[in-house]
């Protein structure tokens, strides 16, 4: 599921050297925060001309939207890609928090960008990207609606559940990793046993 | 409980002064993030010099690590004044989690940058903050580990439950607040539920 309004593709920019250009940002983002961060800077750390950024990216906000955009459709993607909606709850929101976590843990960087800088998009790109974010949690709170609907789970708060697992598997990003979690998937075992408990399965 | 090697007070400054710096400083980092701002907006945001933070933070790091010393703190000392250590686990786990969520609703700014700047920080300053990070843990571990202990818990994995019942009290400085959660005390009600729920209480 995709953000009802915009075309991924087109507003991302599918040219190589534009990957490459939302690469570099990435890194830099995640490592000095994208209010420090120029074009000059991202253009430098791949060796090119000082305005190569422009004719990819008008701005340095439509950089951080594309970047935006591609990581929140991507967890997203993998999301809806876990769940299969035949299963029993317990599975689906295994399968689900699983996906969500690990994602968040390879794509740290990304997912720290994607999470963390949304205060310096402009109004109407937020608003794209919220939608996203709209989507993703309704996955969660479908899952545990079902769940709770079948008598598998017993939540005592359905938004808040919801809330507090998306939340987890978020600040994954701004931490991950640490001395004692650096594999993803034992983090995400631990976090499907913690999520499934919170909603009462 | 404080860093073993800070005096915090006099590492934070005293002075009046020193104190409106610190919370314009906060309410810009958090605004704009600490590598977009300068110590000259700071000073201009309180009608000042250009220098006007130089006499009170030599740098503008010096001003995040005080910053960050004096919110990871408060924090840290809302976290033990909340705990009874002869109540039950529960009650333990219950007064702490409400505590720690709504601190960080209530001073979400201060709390997103405290979280969230970490990077910025000399390696000297982030070793005293990481050393309150780890206090801060250890009160919910050792409730933790006296509920499995008394048998009112029964936790799949201690370190793994303390992870999550910290990291959903950080983020809540990401997003605080949102439309459908404003009100720290209900907030931090669904998540004392859902923390007992992960403990297996």
């Amino acid at each position: 599921m995709s953000a009802p309004t915009h075309d991924v593709a087109s507003e991302v920019g599918t040219s190589r050297a534009a990957a490459r250009i939302r690469a570099a940002a990435v890194e830099i983002f995640a490592a000095k925060g994208y209010g420090a961060t120029t074009t000059r800077e991202i253009a430098a750390s791949l060796g090119l001309s000082p305005g190569a950024v422009y004719p990819h990216y008008k701005t340095k906000e439509s950089l951080l939207f594309a970047i935006s955009l591609e990581g929140h459709d991507a967890a997203l993607a993998g999301l809806t890609q876990a769940d299969q909606p035949t299963a029993p709850p317990a599975v689906r929101l295994a399968a689900t928090v699983a996906a969500y976590v690990t994602w968040h843990a390879h794509n740290h960087e990304l997912a720290k960008v994607v999470q963390h800088e949304l205060r310096s998009l402009s109004h109407e790109h937020f608003k794209a990207i919220a939608a996203i974010r709209r989507a993703t949690s309704s996955v969660f709170a479908r899952i545990i609606e079902a769940g709770d609907a079948s008598g598998d789970f017993h939540t005592i708060d359905i938004d808040a559940a919801t809330l507090a697992i998306t939340s987890l598997g978020v600040d994954v990003s701004r931490w991950f990793p640490s001395n004692t979690h650096a594999d993803p998937a034992i983090l995400a075992e631990r976090y499907v046993e913690l999520s499934l408990r919170m909603v009462g399965a």
